[in-house]
């Protein structure tokens, strides 16, 4: 079964790659694939979010690992979430809110049995020592079980979902990416086919655009990103500068349709 | 059969990631590799020439996707082009320009068929939603003709060769490198064996250099690089900057053999 | 057999892709891994310390391959060495001191038997034309003997061992990582279980942190890397800028257990 790794440890340092090392060591057929490693640094919302848009597109039996973490090292636990079609591995901090959402019915298990973990096993390196090794023997069909114990006590992480209230929705900013474009938890769905007035702090922006259209330099700029959620940018410049945004600022949809 | 990625999508983000779920989620034993999908943004130039100075790097019958697709959600075609020895799988924008040049009996087909397509297929990423589930299925051995059709009226591009007269060439920088270097259209093999003087606006470079010879601080230099053209570069600088130089920018050579 | 691949070339380029499709032409099975692209240019202390801290963490029998390779294109012999456990494919500059000193009965090849070399062979891209096509080659299962020739007289390099008298260690800084943190040659085992106190030029730090505890901005820290050495970092800042550091500069830990 492929194996994908989503992490925040970037592509400059060996992080990703000794991971890889390890699972081989342990799995030498196992195929592993890149989700990303440029998740912000710590960003669990962020990590959240894209495991939860991405997850579906890789094959049925994929485990998932996540490895955004900044609890490495405490006593968090490190969970295995067995869903209808996928495993993930991730640590207990949320990070798999929306797959819990989801798939009510997922098991999970707080894989602590150091038996499947390199020894001597570090404090500052879990990807390597836990989350790697862990994943290579849930690669060769050993049971979750066998890895762990069900764990009723999880954190189940908090989900910020838009309130609709008439002709009104009102979401937030979940976090930006790169560019400064403000990724929302509005859904496509809650806004198609509807006349939309946006609001962001002082921003007013008037309809949907088509995320390539010419827009004013400057101007700000709704679109339905890749995930299939509002985004709010600006025409050739960064929104989260230009507008003074934070993560968890209000976005309010007016709908007129 | 491999499959090679070529985007301008950077690796900070999910876009590579994605586009391998879905490929292994149609063909489980496709082998996949990056080429590169640090292509400067929307440039077609630059990803049509990175693309003719390594795909014969690749075994016999891989599969060269690439995405460098500003006119992504339009109108524009997606290609599969077949030669003797590959297949190519790109926008129809140019980007192949000198794969049709190099094999004119190449086969052209649009690939419209939307049945290898994801379902819904986005406006804005048809990486995930056609490229990549298009090249998996032509891995499994699908023909281009069940994925499309013949399609005379593709974009042949515009190709800028460099002009010569008794003893002088008159080429072009098409593009510069993360370091400011310019990359000429100006081959190795018209200007090997002769001595040489090289103006780019104001600035005159005698010989080639060796890549990596000591040059002053400021000084600026031409060499020969791994793709086998004229480069212009300037002593531990950016030559753009440094000699106010733009894409487009003549660069004559003369020879004195 | 699986290659691993360190280099200096990022991964903006198309260099690493170009290699594993060299790699692949001449054995379609090879498993490739990527240690890591992102080796400071020509930093071959970084890239000895780098590679040695991992390349026990890939399967027995992986080929690791290092181009950090200052020397490219003059006579610089390309090494190949084979120790109990692993080959080392890398240039003749010293980057494998540390795979010498911990494997004195490896044995040693200068690998220039150029029928195993891509043709033509370039003067400035030897990863795709001598380090890849022969590490394809080695993972065919081609003996090294094949490749090239016993070669005694190759760079040994220099490894700066720590001085240690009564109570006091003298280490160095060998480089930086890209936040600026020092990493030094004082090994864990060399410290544990003792109070210490470190200096380096005006900074001094009583006691090993956790890497992830809270610590003022600005004040120096001393922590455990993921290498198993000591690493001098700043809280939430550069600690080569803040204290004006050096790689090589004396780093002096006082024991007092």
């Amino acid at each position: 079964m492929p194996i994908s790794l989503t992490t925040d440890f970037g592509l400059d340092d060996v992080y990703a790659g000794v991971m890889k090392g390890v699972i081989l060591s342990i799995n030498p057929e196992a195929q592993i694939i890149d989700l990303t490693h440029g998740i912000q640094p710590q960003h669990i919302e962020q990590a959240a979010f894209i495991l939860h848009a991405n997850y579906q597109f890789f094959p049925e039996g994929t485990i998932h690992v996540v490895v955004v973490d900044p609890g490495v090292g405490s006593e968090r636990a490190v969970l295995g979430v067995k869903t209808s079609d996928y495993l993930f591995v991730a640590p207990d901090n949320g990070v798999l809110k929306y797959i819990f959402e989801a798939h009510p019915q997922a098991e999970i298990y707080k894989l602590n049995n150091s038996r499947y973990w390199l020894q001597p096993t570090s404090q500052t390196f879990h990807g390597r020592d836990i989350f790697a090794p862990v994943a290579a023997h849930l690669s060769r069909g050993v049971e979750l079980s066998h890895v762990g114990k069900v764990f009723p006590g999880f954190e189940r992480g908090q989900i910020d979902h838009p309130e609709k209230e008439s002709r009104q929705i009102t979401g937030r900013i979940l976090f930006f990416d790169r560019f400064g474009n403000g990724i929302t938890n509005i859904q496509r769905s809650q806004i198609l086919g509807s006349k939309v007035q946006i609001h962001v702090k002082e921003l007013t922006v008037t309809g949907i655009q088509n995320i390539y259209a010419d827009v004013k330099p400057g101007a700000g700029l709704a679109y339905i990103g890749s995930s299939q959620t509002l985004e709010i940018a600006v025409g050739h410049g960064n929104a989260r500068d230009t507008f003074n945004l934070k993560a968890g600022d209000p976005v309010v949809v007016l709908l007129d349709s």
